[in-house]
């Protein structure tokens, strides 16, 4: 313990856990700190990039705040929480997959009944999404809770603007005794992630950009089956090869068909071109 | 890029560093990214464990101020800053080792003569420290800056009491012609890192301590040499096996050698008793 070497003292500081209170944590913090150690041997880490770790990490705890998580977009941007989303979510061939929740969810938003408009005044071509939720055998999953939300035609989620409480472009429905739903909203367009802060940064000195493809978000919930997290991804989007947090996949990736003016799928006329998106979930059963 | 699962996102990360700004900070992030992900895969990181471990950041950054440096509390007891002193302080045998600078360093500490007094009012045993700076070949280092400072008789150090400006136990000398040199202060104590906050609390769950054995910091800086940033420990503290950042050295421990009231090493009468410690230190040439 008094003649600890760079190679030494990698077992040194696992060997205090002895009394750690909790197994998991022993094996969390042992092998967090053998791979911590690992990275800066192997990059024979000097003294002034240490320093600008600790002061880039500092930024990120200054630019975290009620309304902004720099810590998760740091976690999404080295794909950290794609790899745990992956992990958490293996599900047989035929599930929807799962992928990143992102910080625009919010609680409680709006019920609506089957049909209804989410836009709620948010800016955007009208689109009218429908879909059945099933199980894996195909059997229609009803009373499922479906939330939803997503940017508007502008790439900004509502609580990005002056906070009004208003809930735009986001809401709950629940799938019909068949598994079908559907509701009106807007189509989303491609957005960048925050990037006016140390992130923000990384990114630009790693020479990449903070887009994201444009997506839905849908969070699907029925008794019996596993919660599915999940986006689904606007076929053609320029990003969907370079999501900068690294949520696409193929299976999720559908069209957004466009429609001249005339007569919307719930047989009203409408004045202005839209678009409809037609997408099946497959929940996984619980075990 | 669209199908990527928990093995194949790494390689996927790192493909998107082509157009990096820095060879080496490519390098660093893709090593950074490497190690965080296998970290990840290796204790099949959960969902929630990832929550946990991004509100611990999160705690770890708002703990952080002007005043107090969480990050590098961490680093520190993980081991990671020690490790990367040590990577950066490969000396020939014979010189002094170094360790780590620590939180507790002012710019600025009054310049005193040798043979002065540091202590200002500090509190403690009165100490007299005497010692040698020598080149690797043993010549004398003359006119070399020897920065010291420390904790006093209650383990706490002047920036740590109500912000008077006062620098107590803490001063710069010079040595003399022959490399010698000489200074009085007080016998520093044993403290605990400060462990209020979420280092503590990470602490508290790994069943580990926050203590420091009693050491007196020195930074010593001469035209030709290296710089030298290390600690002398004292011989015989209880915490010499158990330092919570890792820094103890035994090249580095040396007696406080204990003296009953009378003559001091100065020739001057003392009523109390009295340590004197006597270390030498080796600088190492600049390459």
């Amino acid at each position: 313990m008094r003649n600890l070497d760079e190679h030494t003292i990698t077992d040194a500081v696992l060997a205090r856990h002895e009394r750690a209170g909790s197994a998991r944590l022993k094996e969390i913090a042992g092998s967090l700190i053998r791979h911590l150690h690992e990275f800066a041997r192997e990059v024979n880490l000097t003294e002034g990039e240490w320093e600008q770790g600790i002061r880039f990490l500092t930024e990120v705890g200054h630019a975290t705040n009620d309304k902004r998580q720099e810590f998760i977009l740091l976690s999404d941007t080295l794909g950290l929480s794609m790899l745990v989303v992956a992990m958490a979510n293996r599900k047989p061939a035929g599930c929807t997959e799962a992928t990143v929740f992102g910080p625009f969810f919010v609680e409680d938003a709006p019920e609506s009944g089957n049909g209804a408009d989410l836009a709620n005044g948010a800016s955007g071509v009208p689109c009218f999404v429908s879909g059945n939720i099933k199980g894996p055998g195909g059997e229609p999953v009803h009373h499922a809770r479906i939330d939803v939300w997503q940017a508007d035609g502008e790439g900004r989620y509502d609580v990005q603007y002056s906070d009004d409480g208003e809930h735009r472009a986001r809401g709950t429905l629940y799938s019909r005794s068949d598994g079908s739903h559907n509701f009106r909203s807007i189509v989303g367009e491609p957005y960048t992630i925050p990037y006016d802060g140390p992130v923000g940064r990384m990114l630009d000195a790693l020479g990449r950009h903070a887009w994201r493809p444009a997506h839905l978000h849908f969070m699907i919930t029925a008794p019996g089956y596993e919660r599915l997290i999940t986006q689904v991804f606007r076929e053609g989007d320029p990003y969907l090869d370079s999501d900068a947090v690294f949520g696409v996949r193929s299976s999720l990736i559908a069209p957004w068909v466009p429609h001249d003016a005339g007569v919307a799928p719930d047989g009203s006329r409408i004045n202005t071109p839209f678009c409809t998106l037609n997408f099946d979930f497959v929940l996984n059963r619980a075990s």
